[in-house]
């Protein structure tokens, strides 16, 4: 765990809450390494598959030509939904570092479940709330404007 | 439930086949009308999201210039992973039809409680085992030729 990671994480969320959308980063690195990074663009692309992490699978998987994530962490400012969890393991990815636990209670029950090891992929780890106020801060800032306009 | 839907998806499982992926196929009908169609390409693409289902959300997203697809319903030739499941869930899609249930128990369970309504999507209907011995078939019939060489 690095915590520049975290912080570059945060700054593809900014991107996001720039550009309209629900505020969320990713970065993925190998062997110190940044291989892929993204950030939420649901809204711009007009598809529910463009989560900053799924951004960031794509970009890491075509930078290594190989769909085998192994030994890379994932940093995101907020935990992954169940999509983006079982991409995450799917890909081999090792660990998650989470800046904010899902404030979703029933799906982050789920994603944890997901993470465990079964028939096809290893565990992930995940490590989270590691820095929640200032995940919180920008998501609720991004929804206070939403509820406003 | 239109049984032609699923003969379609079938054929797209085959082309999988035929690419030496596993064989899964997937469409996405709106009122009666095709609007997303894909095979799996994980290895053709090296990347962990190419999953049939996936393509077929791209694409029917791209089509309607939309992400929500609203009363759509999509026809698998197995049921979906973890990932896929989610991806349908939040794209709203209102069906899952599917030739067999995922022969990963674990999964098969995680799943169901996915497709279950949440905080911010509705639940999504799942008709599973419509054809399991066709698909079971291909299936097996891959895994095999894997096998043996």
């Amino acid at each position: 765990m690095n915590h520049k990671y975290l912080d570059l994480a945060f700054k593809y969320a900014m991107k996001a809450y720039k550009s309209n959308e629900v505020p969320v980063g990713a970065v993925i690195v190998k062997d110190n390494k940044i291989i892929g990074w993204g950030y939420n663009q649901k809204e711009k692309n007009n598809c529910v598959l463009d989560h900053a992490e799924i951004i960031a699978i794509k970009k890491a998987s075509k930078k290594i030509n190989n769909w085998r994530l192994d030994g890379c962490d994932i940093y995101v400012t907020l935990d992954p939904c169940p999509m983006c969890a079982s991409a995450i393991k799917q890909a081999r990815i090792k660990n998650i570092y989470s800046a904010l636990n899902n404030f979703d209670d029933k799906n982050s029950d789920l994603v944890r479940k997901l993470l465990k090891k079964d028939k096809t992929n290893p565990e992930v780890n995940i490590i989270t709330n590691i820095e929640p106020l200032k995940s919180k801060k920008i998501l609720n800032s991004f929804f206070a404007i939403k509820r406003d306009k």
